[in-house]
């Protein structure tokens, strides 16, 4: 049957001929069927379903999945429509809500040339540095940028929110002190959701938070670590915290400052008050309503990433795959605008605000707040409901504070006209005697002097120079060229999935009526939305078996964390306070034990046997020895060793048996879709990867997103919002949410359509296809690759699940090859590298996808079946030990075609070591990094011009 | 005034700073206030206006220039607002009009990745082969596309539309028989616009067009040239032309075919059945309505591109700028649905087509037409214009042929459930006994097997390998990265204005409310467009100094050749049927030349003087000599050399004496626009390259559009439209249209979006300041370079206007460097090459525009600068004049980091001979490509698999 399913010549015409033809699954699986009976038969099954038969346990496996939507498969341009429809249905109002949410104008340059870019979204996380070196340059720039903003030293390149961010630096103070001082307080002018999830990220700390009037702050307890306060205030107000902070400083106390950084343009920054740590977003830096993307400046934080892996339940943070998309399109926006740019555009806010302030005094039918502001307007009225219902009515959406107040935000899409409107609302109806414009004399900057931003920023070159489209343009193009991205070749690491993140999937993501609603708008405004977030809730219970989900988690790791905090509240619910202990294989990610840390559970260690297998055994002891505490068991499914074990099932009744949870990380659920599931394995709760298994871009895309998927039994737990009522989808009966997870109700939202569209589009059999076929395509690659490269794990009958490990160890003792040479000699063939050394130290962990060709998968194999040719030569001695293509990779242009060439091989060698790279080669931009040098030498931020200069100089000479 | 006009801190807020701050002049404008006055006193001015007051003559300078509408410019967010309105004014109907025109599915990742993607679009023309292989590669493609579909063995890359193409195949059929027989027939079951577009042509070469049905097409006059007969046939029917064509070819008249690329995959090809040439169109393939492109595959066509810049007035077509992205469109969707996908989609149109016949057979209320079709259903009925009411009603476009006749014409994006909507339209409101999916057993392929297609087509392996998504992303990203385009740097080609293409002015043109409607919609249904054209016309008249616009030409020289015509005209109804002296100046574009000979005029030249103006005495006498039979003078201004001819006022006034109107070639209106305009200076008509000034993308990108301006005598005359009504914006009191002379009555309206948003955005002081800075730019940049290199001409004061010409001449004598040499050098420094030998053999023309910034103009002249240096090496004997870095040139990897090195200079000085190449570098991906041997060994498709095999073993041995 092949997808056309019609002959060279038809007479007679069947029904299904005149069906739409731009179907999708032929587009995002890769292998025709012709393909996929080779490829099984190389790897000696006669079908690709007897390879499945023979992979899947049987135990285990699904006959089949039916969705009660959706089960056939739009097509493309039907799914097209359907977005478009559910966009309709979406209202957008003019929002004032503010909160951390603000409209911004994304620059049209830079949503064609990133936004809507594969080459800028579909790139992995920057640890290659030598084929990133566009990505590194950015997030330098978003650095520094946050760094110039704040006014502190040093800055990490983004995190999952800015409610997300505080709870971090909440950790950090809590770290700082070795979790000696057990109190942290949040200051009520803080956005609610920011403290709803610190207050929920305390649980796990036996931190208590406390919140207080500004005013009421005392340390006399002696027990504070650290105190959170907002600038501006969530309801505006610009207060200098000077002296609040010298007192905080004087108890030993942290502070930490929830900041705007379009505000810092014109607020003296928290740097220069004192503040030791800032959070904040840069959403409204030119990024869409619907996602954010937070900064965390932190004095004393570097190469925090990852630390996870080798740190495990010591980790500070669990926050893993890095989601830079968002951080470079705010740090192209400053770029654009410049230091002048930014400030007309905050100028302009607060003249608006200002305007609003002035005229709402003459109009007299509100009281301003006598506070100074800076895009944020508090207005004192005898019915707050009423005006904002009369608001409503206009299409505009205010923040009601209480019955008596509302705030109105501000925002650079804000008009001189927006304003007009808005004191028809509050004029009752009244004819308004005077327009905006004409207020515009009486405005002033109400800024506080000792307040005012004196200290430059942004004084960098890059901040200076690309100010016109065409130089914008040719600056993001130069960067984007150095990037090694999907759209040049696959980039199969381990379980990571870097599959395709089709067109039709992103499209919608850049809808403007998707993009423009503020995630606190109300329900009824966001109707697209919520039918969208039922049915992706409805089809992917489907797919996991489970009962409920949550789409708050922004992350897979923020997916642990919240289905352990379900787990958590359960176990209390039922009285079971003491249930604390977590047990987890040590073969899981680095982020399983670093999220039952943050949840305060106590980690048992579980060992794997000879196979990498989870010793069964072993786990049975440790769960019977913690009957009467265990709360949960984490597993991965199949193993990060790339095996379906054949005892999974086992190990699930024993957790139960002895009162546990089973929490599984769904990281590997490309190889479930359609022929098991979570549920029917026998999992409690599970977390999907949608920036995985879902086709959601990460690494140089993003933001990720880690919903949660429960049984029935926990789904009241589900987390909630305080400003938004949400829980489980569908809803449970009741509910008795955990707390706050994430500061929007539904996650990156804006987001979910690229999931959304992918399980729409594929139908039932296309995601199950997609499961075969991911599981073929490693089991193709690994039957060619094993007479060169010993494989490590595999199932009872010879197979893997969709990823495999290659042992680079031999190699090491033979020719002294490390993963890493394999790692940047592959860059020399085009691609990049797979996982290196996890999950296993010394080897590489390959997982193609299924939406990488035969064609490809054979390049692929055909570049390390040639390394390994090479490595041969060492190992014949033919090549230098040192000195060999190996560890002399990558060969960038400017080596290879440098008058000198000192090496013992030639310089052909090194750049063309197979024909395709003749017809078009990806070149590394730089020689190898050394990392060690680098960690010892670290820049956070642009260096000065002067300095660059040099630098070019010295790498030149 | 710096652009934001607010200093660092503000304590009264002024209106002007709380307007929106996204404006758009300073992204397109490059230089800064700042920047200018430096710049301007660089070139010996106090400030930019008196570099331009000494520039612009001061007879023809405009005060100053005010549009009704826009003058202030809306900010980036403000017009595209405006255009979601204008969109919305658009209603899209679901059409079956047919008639060339037909909806199609623009495969998601081909919109995206090449459609909306600046490295796609905005490159120039192909003709420095060495940086321009990805879209060489695309064009063959798009060639061996036509070759394979309609059988012939050659054909061209692209023309502007359908009709055009039968225009120039009528041409190519004359001048096979060298003018010796002036009939040319026309079967009825033609297109009416392709058979008054060629009628209209006709005049010209003084050829008669006769039309006909086909069974009484006779050739007993002796007369007859050339027969033009469609394949399928207007209203549907497939016949068999086999004994037709042998007919006419044993009376020694050619065949020309007008055809369809969907209909041939399952068709009998023209070229089987014996055609010697073969027209249509490939929008179907996955390019939108609005816009068009032809293929005309020709036996004894090849290199006929600028042809017209050799032969002038003996040139065979006017047809010039290339215009690619259509045509790389169209070619990617053939390689991303390849054969088999193809004709899935023909057979799904047939089917449906057939499915709808059978089922208005069952309702019995009309009568289908008894002859085989392809996609297109003729049925007779007793009312057809009542039956068109009832679809209207239902937001159904069909087609009403006559009182009693309606042709229904099915596309890929028909679907099952528009038909059933169909057969209730039909049904006239009673119920419709069956669905159309119920229908399918009982419908037949109705193509007879003698027409049946039995030839393979698209075997070449670029058609049957990338079909999945992430297949074709990468193949199209490959192509991409060889070409060199506005991404990278200026592409300063003097007369071609590559200026930037701003991302505001491009989102438009993908708004599915503009690209899905069809052309000949009603235009109660195309309201949104009207509006725009209505506006578009109201502002290029205000620019141009003009009374009424047609918005007809698809091209600059269509423009030519429809302008010319209006004067043609003109004369005509004065009855001054004996003016066919057309006077162009030697200077001329080749263009204008080649025009007046499809016109039919007389082409009499006149010189320049040694400071390369006309010679006004020259002209004179020239003018005075015809004045019984002076009918145009063709003049370019500022003059192709890039001066502003101070006699210009005085020439318009000389033809004028003697009867003559004055046509002015705009196609340097890009210094003009605000400075002064044709109409002023006392032309009577003009084109504008809205691909040049006003920001279309051309080259890599387009298609062009050439609308043409007239003075109020001649606005009845603009042309007009058989299907729509149409004429000069803003309409003439009364008309006496010239003919037809484009498919599409607006020309491609689909892309003038840009233009209009360019200039609503810029309004008219930004336009104006455009110009200025143009002309700032290209003084700066004659400027930096007069010491190094001469500067061919000059205006009165020493300034030139917008371009200039640098003389390479001399270094001919002294180092035997040619302006090929230099352009290929140009590539190494990662430049574009100026205009070569253009207008003036041995020099290069730069024209900076306004668009590029001070650094960029810096790099280019230091790029020059010091190329300029590598020559006085040669000059100095320290380099081999035969073997040197120049002639050397381009030198892409593969050779510089070959093993062997056997230059006599280092690979470094070739590969990086500027600093800034150090940071990033575009690289040629060939060695310099040998144009002689090309033009001997002409390859037209693509080779077959073995053969490209072959040659790349040889290439890379
Ligand atoms: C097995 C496994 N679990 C959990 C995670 C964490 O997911 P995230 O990076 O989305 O937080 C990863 C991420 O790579 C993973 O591979
Ligand atoms: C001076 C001049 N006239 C006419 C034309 C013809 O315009 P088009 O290529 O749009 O037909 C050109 C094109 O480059 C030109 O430079
Ligand atoms: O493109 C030109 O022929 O100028």
């Amino acid at each position: 049957a092949g997808y056309y399913g019609i002959g060279s010549q038809i007479r007679s015409i069947s029904v299904e001929s005149l069906k739409p033809s731009d179907t999708f699954p032929r587009r995002h699986n890769s292998a025709t069927p012709e393909e996929q009976t080779k490829m099984a038969e190389l790897c000696g099954f006669e079908t690709l379903d007897s390879l499945i038969d023979s992979t899947v346990p049987k135990s285990i496996r699904l006959d089949s999945m039916k969705f009660s939507k959706f089960d056939g498969g739009l097509t493309e341009s039907q799914m097209t429509e359907h977005m478009k429809y559910l966009a309709s249905k979406n209202k957008v109002f003019k929002s004032y809500i503010g909160m951390g949410y603000y409209n911004t104008y994304v620059p049209p340059v830079i949503l064609r040339n990133i936004m809507e870019n594969p080459a800028w979204y579909t790139q992995y996380t920057p640890y290659q540095a030598e084929i990133s070196q566009g990505r590194l340059e950015s997030l330098l720039n978003y650095q520094t940028m946050i760094t110039d903003l704040t006014g502190l030293p040093m800055s990490n390149a983004s995190l999952l929110d800015e409610g997300t961010a505080a709870a971090e630096a909440m950790a950090m103070c809590n770290n700082i002190l070795k979790g000696k001082k057990k109190t942290f307080i949040i200051a009520n002018n803080c956005h609610p959701q920011t403290i709803d999830i610190c207050k929920t990220r305390a649980g796990g700390f036996d931190l208590e938070v406390v919140t207080a009037d500004l005013k009421d702050i005392d340390y006399k307890s002696g027990d504070v670590c650290g105190v959170l306060v907002q600038y501006p205030g969530t309801e505006g107000e610009v207060l200098d915290y000077g002296d609040f902070i010298k007192n905080a400083h004087a108890h030993g106390v942290k502070v930490v400052m929830a900041s705007d950084l379009l505000a810092l343009t014109m607020l003296k920054p928290p740097g220069e008050l004192g503040a030791d740590i800032v959070v904040g977003s840069a959403q409204r830096f030119g990024v869409p309503m619907g996602v954010d993307s937070s900064g965390k400046p932190a004095l004393r934080m570097a190469m925090q990433t990852r630390e996870q892996h080798i740190r495990r339940d010591k980790a500070t943070s669990n926050i893993c795959t890095a989601q830079a998309l968002l951080a470079n399109m705010a740090a192209m926006y400053a770029v654009y605008h410049g230091p002048e740019g930014l400030k007309t555009i905050a100028q302009r806010v607060h003249g608006l605000a200002g305007a609003f302030s002035v005229g709402l005094k003459k109009l007299g039918t509100a009281e301003v707040q006598g506070l100074p502001f800076f895009d944020t307007v508090k207005v004192k009225c005898a019915d707050a409901h009423a005006i904002a219902d009369a608001a409503y009515k206009s299409e505009i959406n205010l923040r009601v504070v209480d019955a008596k107040t509302i705030t109105v935000s501000f925002d650079e899409t804000t008009t001189l006209e927006d304003v007009d409107e808005l004191f028809k609302v509050f004029s009752g109806g009244k004819p308004v005697p005077f327009t905006t414009a004409s207020l515009a004399p009486e405005v002033k900057n109400v800024i506080p002097s000792g307040l005012t931003r004196e200290s430059p920023y942004l004084t960098h070159p890059i901040f200076n120079t690309y100010h016109t489209e065409h130089e914008l343009l040719r600056y993001m193009h130069r960067l984007q060229s150095k990037d090694l991205s999907l759209c040049h070749s696959m980039i199969p690491l381990g379980s990571c999935t870097m599959k395709l993140n089709a067109t039709s999937e992103m499209m919608p993501v850049t809808f403007p009526n998707f993009t423009d609603i503020h995630p606190f708008a109300p329900t009824e405004q966001s109707q697209g939305y919520q039918e969208m977030f039922d049915d992706l809730g409805n089809l992917l219970c489907t797919i996991t078996g489970f009962d409920s989900f949550s789409l708050q988690p922004n992350a897979g790791a923020a997916g642990e964390y919240a289905g352990l905090m379900v787990i958590r509240a359960y176990h209390k619910a039922r009285g079971d306070h003491h249930r604390d202990v977590c047990i987890i294989p040590v073969s899981a990610h680095g982020t399983n034990p670093a999220s039952a840390a943050m949840c305060g559970m106590k980690i048992v260690a579980v060992g794997t046997d000879a196979k990498g297998n989870i010793n069964v055994e072993e786990l049975r002891k440790a769960a019977e020895a913690n009957r009467d505490n265990l709360s949960a068991l984490m597993v991965t499914y199949p193993s990060t060793h790339g095996v379906y074990e054949e005892g999974i099932d086992e190990i699930c009744k024993i957790i139960h048996d002895n009162g546990g949870q089973v929490y599984m990380d769904g990281a590997n659920m490309n190889a479930q879709v359609g022929l098991t599931s979570p549920g029917f394995i026998g999992a409690d709760v599970c977390h999907l990867n949608l920036h995985k298994t879902f086709c959601i871009p990460h690494g140089g895309g993003g933001p990720g997103m880690g919903p949660i998927g429960v049984k029935k039994h926990l789904a009241p737990y589900l987390p909630s919002h305080p400003v938004v009522a949400t829980g489980g989808i569908p809803a449970p009966d009741q509910s008795q949410p955990l707390g706050t997870i994430s500061a929007a109700p539904w996650g990156s939202a804006l987001i979910l359509p690229i999931s959304y569209t992918y399980i729409a589009m594929m139908g039932s059999k296309g995601l199950t296809d997609a499961s075969k076929i991911a599981i073929l395509n490693a089991n193709y690659m690994a039957k060619r690759l094993e007479n060169y490269y010993p494989i490590l794990f595999r199932g009872v009958n010879g197979t893997v699940a969709h990823e495999f490990i290659v042992d680079l160890r031999g190699v090491k003792n033979t020719a002294g090859i490390e993963p890493e040479d394999v790692a940047k000699r592959l860059m020399d063939y085009g691609f990049h590298a797979p996982t290196m050394s996890w999950p296993v130290p010394g080897t590489l962990m390959i997982e193609p996808t299924e939406s990488e060709s035969k064609a490809e998968l054979d390049r692929f194999c055909d570049a390390l079946i040639s390394i390994r040719e090479e490595i041969a030569e060492i190992e014949k001695g033919k090549a230098d030990i040192m000195n060999n293509v190996l560890k002399g990779a990558p060969h960038p242009p400017s080596l290879l075609m440098g008058n000198a060439w000192t090496k013992p091989y030639s310089r052909e060698d090194a750049a063309f070591p197979a024909s395709w790279l003749r017809v078009a080669k990806f070149w590394p931009s730089t020689g190898r990094v050394d990392n060690v040098y680098g960690d010892r030498n670290l820049v956070c931020t642009l260096l000065p011009a002067s300095q660059v200069v040099e630098e070019q100089a010295a790498a030149t000479a």
